[in-house]
């Protein structure tokens, strides 16, 4: 029930990476045949990841993980160079949400801590839990260079107004002049596999990929728009051995790139499937949570008119037996109140008990009773205690 | 013949990814009891790591790659703030040889051309195939913060002078008043697996580990020296959920970490084993080279006072048709005369038809016999193109 926290790898892309293990475990930079089979599977999977996001091929490049991937993007942006900022109003300016994931927030408030950079943390409605466009919008500044925004958020699972964010940033962009244009970026990782992820629909320049959301293995992708025609600039991290285009040097992992190219291809091909499934698990789940603990529950995710992921479930109680859910962000090391729900309104006290329930592809309606009746039991213990 | 590019992974390293892929895919830093599988799953592999170079569990760091290591120790070195140096004598100075493979070369490289460092690039002398102890010390300075030389070389196999190199420079650090110590990083990547590698034998503050040459999967770690206790100071590259200390943050690859842990545990097992195998099967090749080709081999790493990898042969011959070797190095991207073979006075014109060969632990007698045949047949083939 924790399945925002990481998933599975599905049994079919275990095959791709044991397969890629054991025959491809060639150098793919090598010209000789080994490598040659290694390359020819990092190409493949890189097709197969650029479908999944409606990207051009050419716009994808393979990092070790979701952590890596907003660095890369946010390194060194619009070719402002951080190091030369001695005028704090010249200094490169960043909005973002106050719902991001710690790669990101924590990035940014490295930037401002160190005087490289300035940033504006919208906060989001308490209404809606999303961040509302007109609030981003009304932060850009002349020195504005990117904005960053979640496309769906880890603990609530509502997603935000990517979309209609960009297309105002856009049209900002067609009138602004003498200045490069603000720079968008969204970190996909809970959406993909979840719900339908177009670039191009979205209309960002950059967005982040994460493998262990979507039933692929611990690393992950950049989209990067119109990268190969110098459209939006991507600085990379490291240097070494000229892989993926210098972009990301180092030996590629080949076979967790051919693990990541197998799991975007099943959510290519069965979304609609998945998305179904899973909606179906979590609406019963909270019908049945109704049903057992009534008013007692809070949903932290449901706002009337926001939309959120077909798995993720948020209500409060306090930690159970048996099932393994997670208690604030599960991709944190330590637990605490989550920041997430007292952004967007959640009492502290209530915020401290709150259990994320997530459920993934292969979660069963006789699985939800069996969560319900551990539930049950947890919280007669708890109360139990109490009296 | 190209195991010095990569290798394949053991069958019970392929063991080790797979059960962790499918048993213990938690989030390590999930407090539940599938979060807590994969989080023993890592501490055992760190153990196992730790005791394959002799140090302490608590210095150990899993990082995505042999090019991601080099740049944490190397960034913001001994706490100089790069940007702030607008002083050239007071820039920090670094000191390594023109033997580095590109992801240590390429980051000196860049520091220098930014002005954010000098960089002392100490040639390798042409008799032994290695940096000479007293070139590296002549050209320290009171501005030198690190110096980084490898452990051996990927082409010709040649085993560089650390542990003298530390011990000079250890003396010097203790009779550096005012400065502050200078560090010592060695790039490990080439040597593990295939000779001794003891930190403290060495005496370095920073090991450089690379799992795909010692048949793990493509991730690594990297070695400082008394992490915990404030020793070799490591700066995080990454902001994220505060996995690796905070150190490496992103969700731990767990099957890949279990993968490095099992591929240690049997370099700590079986080291004498592989070493001796490979080197049998090594001289075997390099006799009958000599044997069939006589006068017209040149051996580029065999000098008479170079220790070498026990399976490393770098000879002169063009491509040949079957067997799967190396032209120059194979961990790039281009095909061009090697820079390393050029450092170490191979003349052009022969260092452009290096074919660099090296044999893994499962490579056999009747393998090099096939490898022989091969290379007669293309020899024999070059010289009827030829006339
Ligand atoms: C919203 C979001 N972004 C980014 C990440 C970063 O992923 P990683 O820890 O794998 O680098 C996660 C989860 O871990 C996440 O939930
Ligand atoms: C000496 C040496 N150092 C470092 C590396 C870097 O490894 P990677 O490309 O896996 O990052 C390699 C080989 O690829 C190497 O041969």
């Amino acid at each position: 029930m924790d399945y925002n926290a990481t998933t599975p790898v599905d049994s079919e892309v275990l095959g791709a990476i044991t397969a890629s293990l054991t025959g491809a475990w060639g150098n793919p930079s090598s010209s000789h045949e080994a490598g040659l089979a290694a390359k020819s599977i990092i190409d493949e999977a890189r097709e197969n990841v650029a479908r999944m996001v409606g990207a051009k091929t050419s716009d994808i490049v393979f990092t070790s993980g979701g952590t890596e991937y907003f660095h890369k993007s946010h390194d060194r942006q619009n070719g402002v160079d951080f190091s030369k900022g001695d005028n704090t109003d010249s200094l490169p300016h960043f909005i973002t949400s106050n719902l991001e994931h710690d790669s990101v927030k924590l990035v940014l408030e490295h930037f401002a801590e160190e005087g490289l950079a300035k940033v504006s943390f919208v906060p989001a409605s308490q209404t809606t839990g999303c961040v509302e466009v007109e609030d981003i919008v009304s932060s850009i500044r002349p020195t504005t260079c990117m904005i960053t925004v979640m496309l769906a958020n880890n603990e609530t699972g509502v997603i935000q107004p990517i979309k209609e964010i960009c297309e105002r940033v856009q049209q900002i962009n067609a009138n602004r002049r003498n200045q490069p244009p603000i720079l968008l970026h969204t970190d996909a990782a809970q959406a993909i596999g979840k719900i339908n992820v177009d670039v191009l629909d979205l209309d960002v320049d950059y967005l982040t990929i994460v493998g262990h959301k979507f039933y692929a293995p611990r690393n992950g992708a950049i989209y990067v728009r119109n990268l190969e025609e110098k459209g939006a600039p991507l600085y990379p991290m490291l240097y070494g051995g000229g892989q993926e285009r210098n972009y990301r040097p180092g030996t590629e992992n080949t076979a967790m790139i051919a693990g990541l190219g197998k799991a975007a291809e099943l959510v290519v091909q069965n979304l609609d499937k998945y998305q179904k499934h899973m909606e179906e698990v979590r609406d019963h789940l909270e019908v049945r949570l109704m049903e057992e603990f009534g008013d007692n529950i809070h949903f932290n995710g449901k706002f009337d008119t926001s939309s959120r992921l077909p798995n993720t479930c948020d209500k409060v109680l306090s930690k159970c037996n048996i099932v393994q859910a997670s208690v604030g962000a599960a991709c944190h090391s330590q637990n605490r109140a989550s920041p997430i729900l007292l952004a967007i309104g959640v009492p502290d006290s209530i915020a401290r008990n709150a259990l994320r329930l997530s459920v993934g592809r292969e979660t069963t309606l006789s699985d939800i009773d069996f969560v319900i009746s551990d539930l049950k039991q947890a919280v007669q213990y708890l109360q139990n205690q109490a009296t």
